[in-house]
């Protein structure tokens, strides 16, 4: 299988660290060659027992390291567009965290400049894509067995938010996961959204608005309802409905051991996306690897990550306006017919 | 248990005939004393193998008959509002049909003659009421376990509309069943509703807007979503998630025989809401027939009659006019505090 | 639909007061007519709120009394045997709670009893056959799409065995339920039985064989497994699978309200058979009423109740002996063919 | 993670191919260093695409090939004894494809000669160990909560049996997976067997005994039922319910997308292993190749390919002579303790 590439992971936090284990570890095809962080501690933390890192505190610095083939961006959002900027430059491949860009005007900058490069780099961190079931709904969606999709009816839903989330994170941190997988599920762009509010859960933190309800409305003419719910008390549940006009399909319900006991009958629900996303997280990984050394971009792009944007930034303005936002994209740049 | 209730039932069409048949047949202490149906061939065929039954072709007649002492209303909902008030004028206990009446205003002077009689004679044949799943599902709601309902998440789906079928009928003929039964699982009055139109189904008839999707707010706050589908093609399914404080519960999946042949592993669908609640219509009548006997309603009163018509009519303007539209419900006379 | 059958109920114990109570109010064309039971007081508590009934401490005298025309006996097993006789004299139908006698030589008595009198008026109480699961499971295995039946897969669990259960009693009394089910859904007898003894539950009272094993054959080769468990501490389990040459079939897995609570989701499993099959006890005694008052008897007969008895002794001799038992029934008299 | 582990594949047949694309392709830390089979144009298409691999056609020509530190077995049972002997000679860790070797005396001799060694080389592949559903199982009965395992009930069954497969290898190739996982979920040894024998499928083979039922019991007291079934038409079905002294817990139900279609809900069920174990393989082999990089063996051991071995041909017996054969195991030696 010839060299392994040598990958540059910049940002050492949770996610980071999480990224540079899955590299050592369970893929193959790679080998981390460099990391970094503005604290050079929790870099030196995060590749301890892993062979051949430079570690360094500034990105490029990382990027311009011996051995490095590829670039990871797991560093906080708002340093996202720099560190893609930065990888464009040097004609480094690269998979982003999402969001790929926070705000809609930098995605936008950075989709223009991999344009002007005239090819993809970039793949962005949607890992849902990578989920058998996700998987297995989408061949299902693209086989036509159960003709157009008319709805999908998706939730998610987390044990508790972290500290410091508001009320628009539940648009554009959580339900840009449906956003994506929406879009990708369905192959058609979201051209607005309204946000309801029910009543707030007691179990949330006061002031904030959770759960909500989002409603998208795609191009083709479907309907994306979410239900977020990030304090619902009880796991981390994930699940969508497509409803097509010969029939629905639904992925996320809890499978496992099945077990009695006590009066009654069920499966235990996964307590965080680590643990129900695990192996998408791999094969995600394990894909960019695979199609980066064979020189290629498989995974979703750079519009995807902007698209994502755009419709996350819409719906945090339906949610503090109470109205329908419609959603305006650029138009699309022929590298990503 | 003394001596058995004669019930005159108005309307042998196939929901009279149904009724009919388990009034003699499958219900304790009730028999058919009379049946009116202006079609006089069609009460004599509902009612043959029946003994002692009086054949009318007026409503009135029907409820003079000698032994009647209570009314089973199945004819076309147009004729309900008369035959209501002619029940409540003879003082006879009434098992009313939905819709109670089809348009508020006469639902409301139905429900202001009862009113002014000071005790309560009608239940409205809201018989989901009486499923036993949704009973469940009811209890667990009233017990507080999972805290306060947040969201109703609903399906509604039928195999096909029946001939013409109108977009209207979607809302105040198939989702007034939720309507109703959100009420009653809340304990609350729906306020204003928001209908969405995906792009309609290629199964359905040219012309018809199905499926669509409909969104109502509480006075407690809460939302109440409902997907109604009435070409879809593949069965009857009825479903309903309640997304509480501490907890989610469902009710509707498909049960009974699991079947694993031929590279699958399912249950089938059951194809029409008679098969689906065919226990629930038999309890339905029992608990009503009981009731009467001790000379009480426990069921669905006219108010959840009244308070049906006139969110199904708001319904109704909300998809034609595209937008959220407020529900104005007059006063609730203190008969149904 | 006539006059009302007259019942006269024998026994007034849990199950017999149980019944009493569906003849009054839930199953319609009957009546209790009288009631039998050595304990007086216990009669006329298990009659209070019923009209026009008789009070009796001798069966006979029960079913001599007026407006009797049918028999429905819940006393104790081993009074069925001169009960069945003495309904055979009067040639009055009768519903027999299993065991029909609980020894085989009583069993094969009745069975030539009602042989001589040349035409069938007992049912015996294998309610079973009126869950509508089980009839459903029945209907697929009759109607051949799933090929020929090789294997049924049973599971009997209870949470905890009355007081003085006793290790035989595991198959007298609770298996006795599987061997009619499984002679009904194949239409075959079985031919032979082994008991396996499992360590027994640390659950279980000092010194009964609980759970075991016990495997059957039958006379078209199919083999029949039940675990039986009456201790197993969390719920009434009865499930069957049946295993066929294109596809297997398995009813029994809880359903109803699937909650998400506290990291799991799961749904309640039933703490006792009158729960799980109160629809069936309904369906079994409304069928037998609607056959008797046309003069037929539709269900279980005698034959099924003297093949469960003489299986039963078996299944008990090989427990007993820890070895392989084989079955041998009296030829089947033509009446039964 | 230092230098790659360099592996020796014998066998280039379809297990053989599958795990070069594995070790290739899929696990970290290794690399297909040599591979052997007889049929050399066989060897060079399994590694063809592969860098730095070396083909030969006998076994120990590979294991002396330069850069192999481990060896895997995938060439045919018979060969095995001789190729873990040549393994244990150099001092190679070796993973040995199951069976382990197909007689137990070949299955002895190799467990005897790796204790002479005085150290543990040789890991199995029962993979089932490594699925995630399996090792959830496991892990819940050993933390306790369930109490004491009674009795495993498990179903074994593929679409259909390939060419020359007799009924001896119902037991010695199926079950034999169902052996391992019994005796590795109990942590008990199976002490005797038994086969019943139901009428076979008219969709088996003429002369193949199919479906089967084995019972095996254990040295704790436990129950092992298992169905195979390998000509069932429809799918791959592996699954499992342990039954507790406290409840019962189930794996391997179909889960993924459930579809609603023409009448049905269901989902799919995988059509043979490699689609239902594909993680499970992954998994075994990233766990050999990190233990063995450590210097460990974590997995089944000889111990566990010799008592396979054991009691698959008890069981054999048992089907031929129709009664319960008891397992007659060697003692085991410290080195497995």
């Amino acid at each position: 299988m010839g060299e392994l590439l040598g990958v540059a992971v910049l940002g050492a936090g949770h996610m980071g660290a999480d990224h540079i284990r899955r590299l050592d570890q369970v893929v193959s095809g790679a080998r981390v060659a460099a990391v970094a962080d503005p604290d050079a501690a929790r870099a030196k933390e995060a590749v301890s027992g892993v062979e051949g890192v430079s570690v360094h505190t500034e990105a490029e610095a990382a990027l311009d390291a011996p051995g490095v083939g590829a670039v990871l961006i797991a560093s906080p959002g708002p340093a996202h567009e720099e560190a893609l900027l930065a990888a464009f430059a040097r004609g480094l491949p690269v998979l982003c965290e999402k969001p790929m860009v926070p705000d809609s005007a930098g995605a936008l900058r950075v989709l223009e400049a991999e344009a002007r490069l005239g090819r993809r780099l970039a793949q962005i961190g949607f890992m849902r894509r990578y989920d058998a079931e996700y998987r297995r709904l989408k061949a299902l969606l693209d086989d036509g067995r159960l003709g157009r999709p008319l709805m999908l009816h998706c939730t998610h839903r987390n044990v508790s938010s972290p500290p410091d989330f508001t009320s628009a994170m539940l648009i554009d941190s959580s339900v840009s996961h449906e956003i994506d997988a929406a879009r990708w599920l369905l192959g058609q762009e979201l051209t607005a959204v309204t946000v309801l509010r029910p009543h707030p859960s007691s179990g949330a933190p006061a002031g904030l608005l959770d759960p909500q309800f989002v409603v998208f409305e795609t191009d083709g003419g479907a309907l994306v309802d979410v239900e977020v719910f990030v304090n619902c008390g009880f796991g981390y549940q994930v699940r969508v409905e497509a409803v097509c006009e010969a029939g629905s399909a639904r992925v996320g319900d809890e499978h496992g051991v099945r077990v009695t006991a006590r009066g009654s009958a069920g499966t235990d629900v996964p307590q965080d996306y680590l643990v129900r996303f695990a192996d998408a997280y791999d094969r995600e990984v394990q894909d960019w690897v695979d199609a980066t050394r064979r020189g290629r971009v498989t995974g979703p792009t750079a519009w995807d990550g902007y698209a994502a944007s755009v419709v996350a930034e819409a719906g945090v303005r339906a949610l503090e306006d109470g109205t329908r936002v419609p959603v305006g994209l650029a138009p699309r740049p022929a590298l990503y017919g």
